[in-house]
């Protein structure tokens, strides 16, 4: 079938271009023994998440123990899930996923720690736990060496668990003092820090130079997007994620509407001004959204599509694009190959 | 089940509420011989569609092709659906829908009534067909009462076509003169306009003041949400749908972290600061959102939640909420009485 064929709105992800994505990040990771784990919570694909393993990722990152149960029961079996995970009903599910994979969570307080080990040491299994410190995101993560060593300790000590380093997101500049000092202060303890996690998409290729993350998750990277180009970290040549969309409406000489808004793109505007780029009209702006309209101006294009053309969007953010659809379509070029099923989408708790 | 048995994020709906909610608007346009034909994109619920027919709603309005579809699966057989169709794929679909339900949709270009034409006298059908017309919203809709009459003779005058009167989103004071306008323009041709649907729940209370709209579309009221609270349509009592979270991190004295974040509630903030309204903690910001964090400011409230503690959002817009989880939940008070699966969520095309 040619991609010409499908109806809209549809999500097309270009095959060739996953693979060329996957490839380049691995290649780099590699070349400074860096350690791969992608985060899955762009694609949400199990078939994607084998390429990257197959490719020479460690492992995989998820933010939900819901997709890492998708994953799990899709063969994968190294994950680490970058979240404080507590309540009876996910921390008796953690144990069983503990029991089938090799699991590894996160923690920044006392709290979710003595949850994870309650609850590990009576189902008798052991669970991984890195502690989460912060990085400039302001968002999870203890604030302090200090802190983090405690955490670090309370781990170390407790039953049902192993003490598998520190996650961070994304890696700042922040992030390599705070690992040394932590370090020292465990160092008095004869706690070793076996792994540094950091991650993002937008200073992936800086990697290299945080001398003190092991690890690396990037999860953006295997689609990209507007955001991601607008950082500088890909080109609209490599995004494999678009949205095909069809104008059904030009109501004035200027305004154009296509068949997706909010509920195909989300609302994310990610810093950006619109809501997409236009691969046939560059010089179009989405400038407001319906659900399920996209309110276009075409005043600065020489040419403006007839209603009925189909137009080509990159989203502003992919993942949470993603998270709108229950499939997406493969092609090479204009072939269509496959459909996959977002299976992981959903997967809230 | 108590509702605090609940894993988090859910989003319950307050069964009591949705009865009031849908009783209170049914009253009221019943009050005024006003046709009610609520718009299930809020809800995507066969369950809830229902109750709004039983009610007394004269049948039911979607937004994509893919929704009618889901609700005449489930036995609903009086559909408007408020969109320009076009396109082979979708047309077919819309031909196999009119020969079995009623089945209305609106128009704007003679692009889209031609392919309406084409496609329902080769199949022998007749669908119904409104102009939509701008009232000021500036999104898809003729913009002259001159356009709308030119668009009415076409529906009249081609085969497999019914017109089926004017439709704009939403209702306002344009609505009435441009109405009367076109009225005009068509009883030259004997062409009368057989019905007005207008629409919208921010107004929805001064439906009987639009003395031309003969019909009343709202999708929000169902539910409610912080936006229809914000602009006085419905106060937080009578919100029937709220999501149940938990405070998965305190990083700070001020900051706490929820388990849901733009994946969960979406990025619309809808005209309002913050993402939700918290009601334990009426005086917090949600200020931020990751995909799967919330990010909260707990600085102006005198008492501060601890880790693991659940909190109740009310998002700032619910449709897009609904069109985020595979099921809701219903309860009466504390008590879980049933899940709905959101059935017509995913039907993007």
């Amino acid at each position: 079938m040619n991609i010409n064929e499908l109806d809209t709105p549809v999500v097309v992800i270009d095959l060739d271009k996953v693979e060329a994505n996957i490839k380049k990040l691995q290649v780099y990771l590699d070349k400074y023994g860096i350690a791969n784990r992608p985060h899955i919570k762009t694609h949400k694909i199990p078939e994607i998440a084998r390429m990257q393993l197959k490719a020479g990722a460690k492992g995989i990152t998820c933010q939900k123990l819901g997709e890492a149960e998708v994953m799990a029961d899709a063969g994968i079996d190294d994950i680490l899930i970058t979240y404080n995970i507590m309540g009876n009903a996910k921390l008796q599910r953690l144990t069983q996923l503990a029991s089938r994979i090799k699991l590894r969570v996160t923690a920044d307080s006392e709290f979710t720690v003595r949850g994870l080990s309650d609850a590990c040491s009576a189902a008798g299994v052991e669970t991984g736990v890195m502690v989460e410190f912060e990085s400039g995101t302001q968002r999870c993560g203890v604030q302090t060496p200090a802190e983090a060593a405690a955490l670090a300790r309370l781990i170390v000590a407790l039953p049902g668990l192993r003490f598998d380093g520190l996650m961070t997101y994304p890696t700042t500049e922040k992030t390599g003092p705070f690992v040394k000092e932590t370090r020292t202060l465990l160092a008095a303890d004869n706690i070793s820090i076996p792994r540094v996690s950091g991650g993002g998409t937008p200073r992936m290729w800086e990697a290299h130079t945080w001398k003190e993350a092991t690890e690396h998750r990037a999860g953006t990277y295997v689609y990209g997007d507007r955001r991601t180009v607008a950082y500088g970290a890909m080109t609209y040549e490599e995004v494999a994620m678009r949205v095909i969309t069809t104008v059904v409406s030009r109501p004035t000489p200027d305004r154009g509407i296509l068949d997706g808004g909010s509920k195909t793109f989300s609302s994310d505007l990610s810093g950006l001004e619109g809501h997409g780029y236009m691969l046939e009209y560059p010089d179009a702006t989405i400038y407001a959204q319906s659900e399920e309209h996209g309110h276009v101006d075409f005043s600065r294009c020489r040419n403006q599509p007839q209603i009925g053309e189909r137009v080509t969007v990159i989203p502003n953010h992919t993942c949470v694009v993603s998270n709108l659809f229950n499939q997406v379509v493969g092609v090479r070029g204009n072939t269509v190959e496959l459909i996959w099923p977002v299976s992981a989408r959903g997967a809230v708790q």
